[in-house]
């Protein structure tokens, strides 16, 4: 016998090495952790999986994850529906949400282009975005793409779509993160500081 | 609205989060990413936890994990029944079997002593071991616990027990690791190498 190899557990052990960042050693770590929990709890972790698929979908407004019809930032009649905050995944919605300075409504583009990756406009929630600034009740939109190449370009595509629409397109601000040292910032944040400094 | 909580996705990153070496944030990272696994790909995932739990049992003799009704070693004619090894765990039959050096049977404890951890000998499969040696076809144990304090603790413990039945206990050797440098080893290492030295 060459090797003790046990097929569910390798077929497991493959599922974990797929997810981002698990390597091999770790997903075999896991799946044997998985295997030598009690039964009801590995049901449950089942069950978490199929659930989160099952019950978790796109708000048709805005893109962004829900478990209801709308999301509730789509939902809450409180919300100013003249600005629309561009972003490129969920989890970057909790994070604006966390400052509790934004109001308006989001669009998530879930993704960001990238020819390299094979990421096209037409992958990304751009149609679904511009269908949102038809009927005039829209009047900003602040483009709150990352500050990468991905980021920046997909901002730059989207804003000249808008701009002919007579739209405000905003981009959030790049300079010394709060806290910042200048001793320590790279040169290219520095330089964009620099260029954007605001009258005190 | 305080924060943007998803229900099903926040019960995903529990599951986890409940993972030996995952914290909170990779945790978040993982369960978003099945969430945006195709459906097909997630049903996998959870039907590879649940498969895993259904066909793996432990091995009636030897307590290894298998997938069949004895495990493979357990099943295998050409083994050598008068020698067992005993590991702590499923892992150690795999990397031992590797060596293609031993051509014994295993017994697979399921852990180590450790009174600090509330593990105590009816917790691990010791009663399982002397069970197989009444017989009088075992005539070495060979105990190949980690050369940690429980893995030694474990291994003086059950070489009491079987000592009193006439069969002889022996101890996988301690010493340099192959390509060890002696100016880089531990002291207690190098102290057991220099008392178990052998004749060239």
């Amino acid at each position: 016998m060459a090797k003790y190899i046990l097929a569910p557990l390798e077929k497991l052990t493959e599922q974990f090495e797929r997810l981002p960042g698990i390597g091999h050693k770790t997903a075999s770590r896991l799946a044997y952790h998985v295997l030598t929990l009690p039964e009801a709890e590995a049901e449950k972790f089942a069950n978490a999986i199929t659930d989160a698929h099952k019950n978790i979908h796109y708000c048709p407004v805005c893109c962004n994850l829900t478990d209801k019809e709308l999301c509730p930032v789509c939902a809450d009649e409180t919300r100013d529906r003249s600005v629309i905050c561009v972003v490129e995944s969920f989890r970057d919605v909790s994070v604006i949400e966390g400052t509790q300075e934004y109001f308006g409504l989001y669009h998530v583009l879930q993704g960001v282009l990238s020819p390299m990756k094979g990421v096209f406009p037409d992958m990304l929630k751009i149609k679904e975005l511009m269908a949102r600034l038809n009927d005039g009740t829209v009047r900003e939109v602040v483009m709150a793409t990352n500050a990468t190449l991905g980021g920046e370009t997909t901002a730059s595509y989207i804003a000249k779509l808008i701009k002919p629409l007579g739209i405000r397109v905003t981009r959030l601000a790049t300079g010394l993160p709060a806290g910042g040292n200048i001793e320590y910032s790279d040169e290219v944040t520095l330089a964009r500081a620099l260029s954007s400094r605001l009258d005190m």
